[in-house]
């Protein structure tokens, strides 16, 4: 089996790390920086205290990014970029904020609109301006990948794009910074990290240091998940759920994500789900679907997660789920037929093709019928 | 708990992977490069086999690496490098090629003598002329660590130098070139590798990633190192065993070696044992020392590993030495009082203090006691 590595992202984890933040921007050389977060940051004064954290090497916020960002939030961040002159970029906020600070920062090296870039990923240039991630949920893992997903909602777009480029230069990786999530937001940003890890492992591009991560993040899930949802300033379930969203985005940045996050790009896009919430929305079916087909290494998996089986594995996501109150179907919906069939259409991204059982319309039309 | 990671080796791995040499070293920019080995490789025209492959950008090579490489050996290196203008460095060999060549290719940069380096690591550049590692024993994971281990032996010195600079800029790991490994040192390097494993899990300055990539280590050399060494040309066996050296190397770098790498520098130097049989001697008596005092941590390891206990995952250790040939105890050596006593002191290394229980003197001699 061959396999390649590459990891370039220096992290730095722990509480109240984001305090050495303007000695990790001189370490880079940066003189002038933004700031680019959600407005809730901006509002709850977090920005401004991360703005004096840096001791006045931030000299401008751009604080309007939305969850699932449109790439005219990541145009206005390019703009800011040049009029300003910034020479690095500092991303806090969720994923949604990490990826459109990553795609301004390798973006604002040329001239082309943003759209370009969807449409065609490897026009992206090959570097980027220095960026410190500093992630405020426990799910995406953002701060440690190869990829940026920016939403083009005029043209009803959602899409995964991959470069080198956009790993960051750094990510901070401080706990505390979550213990503000809500509990539905927690549940949703922690079934994304089970799915990062249980596609990676499972992905027909896995490779050992991939599982072996995966393992790792998946076992801290089912350990701590349901306990950050209900104990939100309990800092050993932040502080296990932030370690299980880095560790399993080392875990996926390479083989890349498969079945699961594929169907949840039209859930988010056409039903408006959270991402995480939409990706773990069929997880445990395409585990029963892959496990009918498993050469060994689900059961193992299983195993070491303290399962019977592969049977048994999907029943404990599907009892997470229930228990931390995320989506187990579509019913109240009451999707009619013209969505059902777009939501049919608009899972074959892809990210498909990296699912280890080769799935056809007909599969997912019949996985669909379970859940709307 | 605070930790940082970085990992800055690209890594290629798989059969056959030597072959894409010349292209990497396009990539890196590299003109005109030293091929640095030993002399079993030069005679066996491996060498010359590796300078072929690299398309004539490998225009000298150094074939006098010894094993524990002497500092002399180094200072022959980088007058090479010097005096043949070189801008790149291809390693290929055992742990202790791969040691001298790193150790080379920082230091040719400037005009100190390498005694100077063993003397006050502090001094240490921290820039390196690219260097590709091609590791051709499963053991010391030299490939992506940020460590060298180079010896005096006019000054009866061994010493691990660490420093960012020393990791390799690409390690290319191919199982195949590990075939032509006899069985005892496969067995030799084969227990570097648990001990590597294991000691960066146990380590004071443990951290989450080395700890999954350890436990997947670990399971890998209770699969297939006693295979490797009855069959020198079992492929999966060879594979399995490079995987595990090059991921025990990416757990144990960041935390660092403990209790039986500081044991192993004085049997190697005082006895002339090889490095891995030597870390390989204490680390069951270690493990029952650290599993005596266990927050739980261990217990759970040996779980992983399919040991109901500590005590028996130490028996486990014990056998497979017993299986595969390594030494168990000192007997043979007959050694005397004065030996004896430089053991101890020998052992009181740096490397000590990163054990998660204190070994004190008393504790040491005892632990020899059984031994010798
Ligand atoms: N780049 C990648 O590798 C990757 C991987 C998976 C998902 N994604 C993408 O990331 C996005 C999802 O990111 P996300 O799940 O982190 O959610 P998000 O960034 O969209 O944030 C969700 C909501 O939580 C709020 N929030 C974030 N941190 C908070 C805090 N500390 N306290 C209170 N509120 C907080 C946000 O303001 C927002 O309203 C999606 O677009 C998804 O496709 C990217
Ligand atoms: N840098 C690090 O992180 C690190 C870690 C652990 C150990 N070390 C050091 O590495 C050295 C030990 O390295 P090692 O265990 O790889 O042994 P080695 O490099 O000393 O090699 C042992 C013997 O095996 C031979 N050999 C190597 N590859 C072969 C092959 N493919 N076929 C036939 N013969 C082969 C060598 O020529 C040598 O005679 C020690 O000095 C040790 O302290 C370094
Ligand atoms: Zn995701
Ligand atoms: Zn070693």
């Amino acid at each position: 089996m061959n396999w390649n590595y590459m990891q370039p992202v220096t992290i730095r984890f722990g509480n109240g790390r984001i305090k050495g933040l303007a000695e990790e921007v001189k370490a880079l050389g940066g003189n002038r920086g933004i700031l680019i977060t959600s407005p809730s940051f901006v509002k709850r004064g977090l920005a401004a205290k991360v703005q004096k954290e840096s001791e006045g090497l931030i000299c401008v916020i751009y604080g309007g990014v939305s969850p699932n960002p449109d790439i005219k939030e990541c145009e206005a961040c390019i703009s800011m970029i040049n009029d300003h002159e910034c020479d690095f970029v500092v991303a806090l906020g969720g994923g949604s904020v990490l990826d459109c600070a990553k795609a301004a920062a390798v973006m604002c090296q040329e001239e082309r609109p943003v759209k370009a870039y969807m449409e065609d990923a490897s026009l992206l240039p090959d570097t980027s301006l220095p960026l410190i991630a500093v992630p405020t949920t426990a799910g995406t893992g953002s701060e440690i990948t190869c990829v940026s997903v920016l939403s083009d909602h005029e043209a009803g777009v959602k899409k995964p794009l991959s470069c080198d480029a956009f790993y960051p230069t750094l990510a901070i990786v401080d706990p505390e910074l979550t213990y503000s999530v809500p509990p539905h937001t927690t549940a949703c940003t922690g079934m994304d990290v089970l799915c990062h890890a249980l596609e990676a492992y499972w992905s027909k591009h896995h490779f050992p240091i991939g599982d072996a991560l995966a393992v790792h993040a998946l076992k801290l899930v089912f350990d701590y998940l349901q306990l950050a949802c209900e104990q939100p300033e309990h800092a050993l379930a932040r502080e296990k759920m932030a370690e299980a969203s880095v560790i399993a985005g080392l875990a996926f940045t390479i083989p890349k994500t498969t079945s699961a996050h594929a169907c949840s790009y039209p859930l988010t896009n056409l039903l408006g789900i959270a991402h995480g919430e939409a990706c773990g929305l069929t997880i445990d079916h395409f585990l029963r679907i892959n496990g009918a087909e498993d050469d060994g290494r689900l059961l193992e998996l299983a195993k070491m997660l303290g399962f019977k089986d592969v049977e048994a594995f999907a029943d404990g996501i599907d009892s997470l789920k229930r228990t931390i109150g995320v989506r187990t179907d579509l019913k109240d919906l009451q999707l009619d037929k013209e969505q059902k069939e777009a939501l049919v259409q608009g899972s074959k991204h892809p990210n498909l093709l990296n699912n280890p059982v080769e799935i056809t319309e007909t599969m997912l039309r019949d996985l669909y019928r379970k859940l709307w």
